[in-house]
């Protein structure tokens, strides 16, 4: 079996990243791109990297076009603008993978008031699958419509899930300091995000109001049951790619801080199904699993907090190959398919 | 007036920078530059970017010889190897400022815990200057040795000092996320620090366990009288120099999580005579104080608790500029000088 | 089929980038990973990416154990050591695909002007098909033996040789113009490529006596009967993989200057089986074939010569990925398995 | 004495450069910083790493408020739009440095082809010095518009001259290989200079057609009276600043191909006064002239040629260095003053 993919949004780093990867899937035919800027270009102008690898043509986005050419759409438009694409492929009969933030939440007001606009879809908040397959597994292989998770919460709710489930950390003081590479701020061209600007450089920014922050809580509270206070700091790092997440946390009453060992073991059950997800000895460096869909997890006992901290690559894990994760659980196909 | 001054230990980063700054200084002339690795090399082989600014050749250390030739000795020795050559410098008649750990803790006990080797000169503990300009401008003016500052301690102290002091923060409940540049880590090969390591890749390291932990505490301490609970988390970011500290505190009773502005006036007033801290209202980054001595400070809320940011170049204010305003105190000239 | 593959020499980058590839190739299991001072240490000590992907142990080399586990032995050691290792590996009865220089070229006395030792097994010198897989592909196909290319060597003798066999350039007035990763330096930790040094600069090394200028003279030679020559430079870029060579040739009597499009046709004609090797319209950029088995070739005319442009990842078809291709070759399978 | 200084066009890099020196000048005051986006702006809104070091409002260019407040303009402004401001300034009285490239060439002809726009102020052209202060000292002293020299010009030029005006190698075959950090692209936000675009990159681009080539050959012209035959290959390294740039040329009749000692001469010869331009024996890297006013120039001979090697800080010696050269030259203060 062949499963026909529609890249919608061609020209960003995370459609480059799914084109990249696809390629190497052996069950997996893109035949289908595109973007309003750029259509009528062949998709190797976009992304010269493609140069001889995929000979697409990119083209005006078209839901009756994308229903007869494709099993599956991969949607990387920005917030908002995914959300009205999205319904029309799905009332097209289109099943959707959609990276943007519009399916993410569980509540439209924390949505309406983190991306200030109105949702163009709003019957589908609440009731669209989660697509972090270490967890959601068998309603994402049903699904019609899969909201990708985002990066930062990927390297965030993967380590505390297990651990708040496990009720081995209180759930009233989290936090979460994240270090991205760039290219999670998109392939648009602004100042801050030009070489020299950024090279030799690193910086907070979004302290106290970043939206991938109520996604975190969203996600641990509808995992757990239980609400998460969680504060949550990114940062911009001098690189390409990759997130590493340093998580402080407390133990929980009647849980030894030497206790490390007991976190390591819910890491290890919570996960043992999954080859992409491992608890490791050494201090995981984002370089440990760039261009692939690992993450690695580590725990350090500082002062009177555990220290957890997890690696991954933005691109692959945290948009990319989740994808591709959820893809294969979409169409039943071995889970690491084109992910090794 | 002209300061001699004599670079003890020639070969490393903050040696090179110190180099380059007394080279701006008008009213400094190095004299002496030793290594016991390289002498006999004109200083240029040593380090190739002073070909043609700095003519001197690098001999072995002798105190008597530095005592003839020199007013004044930086110390760029690591722990241990230092605190024996700094007592010789000090008997011989020579003051100096000393880059490494061996004076700057209070206690000799957390010194052996933490640094592993007996102390060669244990009469001095408790009793040198900590050479931070901005606190300490009266003693450093006299003192015969000065200890001068760690890196990662002075991006985390002067943010931290003030609001202690006033009373603004609880002492009992901070978190200190430090990210450095590589140069921090010295210019001895060693894999880890290697370009195909480093570049592309972030990660932490010395978690719950670094020895700038109980120096930030033993300063805070000395400085506001309270005992800090203090966790610290160092990270190395892909980048040459710069230090960024992401610190979360939690205000005081009685302080409003909305009364950021009470922290920025404790900076203003604490640091007007200095033009090297400044509180700053956007969010720094490290470009902006890279190859300057300058400290930009900012500060936000984030859910039930304060963020402080401070960023350094941990060459210059973390180290080799930090001393020229120390030397500037020691021998009377006017605190910027050099370093504009 | 299953091909059994041992890595000699496991802990270097162009082991771990082989690695890489191999835990992707479907026809591959890696079965052996030796290195003298590693031997013991799980695979994923020494490369921390290789956690939860390979669970091999490195081993001591024995020959012996080789031939039982081994269908092919990638040889990763540096000059010298491997051709001592390639002979036992060959005398068990193991095919070889040698990533060293030690059977590259055809000429002994070459070999030992410019690498500087006696030649452990000379017999083989000139007797060892080079590894170029679009050139040499019927005796790869073959041999128990292959020499695999230099990383410089393949970014200008790809280009060039089409260029010299169809006479459309002048064989005496070339000069190669190279600027590479610093991969390239290998893994041994050296004040050179250091972070703090290598970052942000560039510079050149070994100008007028490169050990690959001989390398691509003589395939040149072998592969179009003329005599080359050939200047070349390398140079080292603050990035972690890639080269790009900028060569600068005449067009031969009777040849336009303006007909760059008949270099271009010379090209698709000798590359038009291999989906690797491709003429471009845009000037290429290392990050175009990074990660990747690709080169971009492009071509412009620059007063009165050409400039040709070549761009690979040197880690992959400048050495990982060629062996790949060869070992497809040697085991009669697809050709771009693996390496899609 | 103090003299004044107005930076007109104060948002790019080699304005932010300018700033930086001039701060550090004992003998300037920085009195007015124009712009046309970014009026009514402090200037560390625009460059925050000027926060507490520069208190100036960025104001509207005005000609007779320059002529007011400023005894030197440094024109920062693109080609074209300089050449018309530049005619305001100096109508109104004020000196002026112009970066662009306006008033650099001394053939209209060449000018129009290259820049492909009518030149606004044509009187001018041929009859303005080329601000290089280690060739034209005197007339730059006197002078009342300098047209300031263009970063790859002087790292090409400043190593030819000598030799050629020696006759010591050929005027017709010589290849300019450059490689520059990607601060040269300027600060106006575009794909090709994204971090993620850049990093970890390096390419070629206007090969054959630059418009540097024809400034470096009308330069050489000037100097030494022979026409030069030059091609040159500029390139983007993955780096913020530096240039290095890689020359080949043949040693003239009579001249041997190892007497590279005859070159160093003329080098130290022709610039025995500057401290700022030196031959060394170690081959240059951009990082031992980064953030400093030198060049460093070397020799090799490599086959039948000799390979020049010169080394820049784009933006020091590149531009806004020459600049303060020249301002004190104009000025009859120390030529090093600013620059140590």
């Amino acid at each position: 079996m062949t499963v026909r993919v529609g890249i919608i949004g061609a020209t960003g780093y995370t459609a480059l990243e799914t084109f990249r990867l696809l390629a190497r899937h052996p069950e997996v035919e893109v035949t289908l791109a595109t973007s309003r800027g750029e259509a009528g270009q062949p998709i190797a102008s976009v992304h010269p990297s493609l140069a001889g690898r995929l000979g697409l043509e990119v083209t005006e986005f078209d839901a009756a076009v994308a229903s007869q050419r494709c099993d599956l759409a991969m949607c990387c438009l920005p917030h908002g603008a995914a959300a009205e694409t999205v319904r029309q492929l799905i009332e097209a009969g289109v099943r959707v993978i959609d990276f943007s933030a519009d399916f993410r939440l569980s509540d439209l007001d924390v949505y309406t008031r983190y991306y200030g606009i109105e949702h163009p879809w709003p019957e589908r908040i609440g009731k669209t699958v989660y697509g972090l397959p270490e967890w959601y597994a068998e309603s994402i292989a049903t699904a019609d419509l899969v909201a990708n998770p985002g990066c930062y919460p990927t390297s965030a709710i993967l380590p505390l899930g297990p651990l708040l489930a496990a009720g081995l950390i209180l759930p009233d003081d989290i936090i979460v300091d994240s270090k991205s590479g760039i290219s999670g701020a998109g392939r648009t061209p602004k100042l801050n995000f030009m070489y020299c600007e950024a090279a030799e450089s690193f910086s907070a920014y979004g302290v106290g109001n970043h939206r991938h922050q109520p996604e975190m809580a969203d996600l641990l509270e509808r995992f757990t049951g239980q609400q998460a206070d969680l504060i949550f700091t990114p940062h911009l790092a001098p690189m390409d790619r990759g997130i590493l997440s340093t998580i402080y946390v407390r133990p929980a009453p009647g849980v030894s801080l030497d206790a490390t060992d007991r976190a390591i073991e819910a890491w290890r059950e919570h996960y043992h199904e999954t080859p992409f997800v491992r608890a490791v000895d050494h201090l995981p460096a984002t370089k440990h699993v760039a261009h692939t869909n690992h993450v690695q997890l580590a725990i350090r006992r500082s002062g009177g907090r555990w220290v957890l901290i997890a690696a991954i690559d933005n691109l692959v894990k945290g948009a990319s190959g989740a994808a591709v994760q959820n893809l294969n659980l979409m169409f039943g196909l071995e889970p690491t398919l084109g992910l090794t």
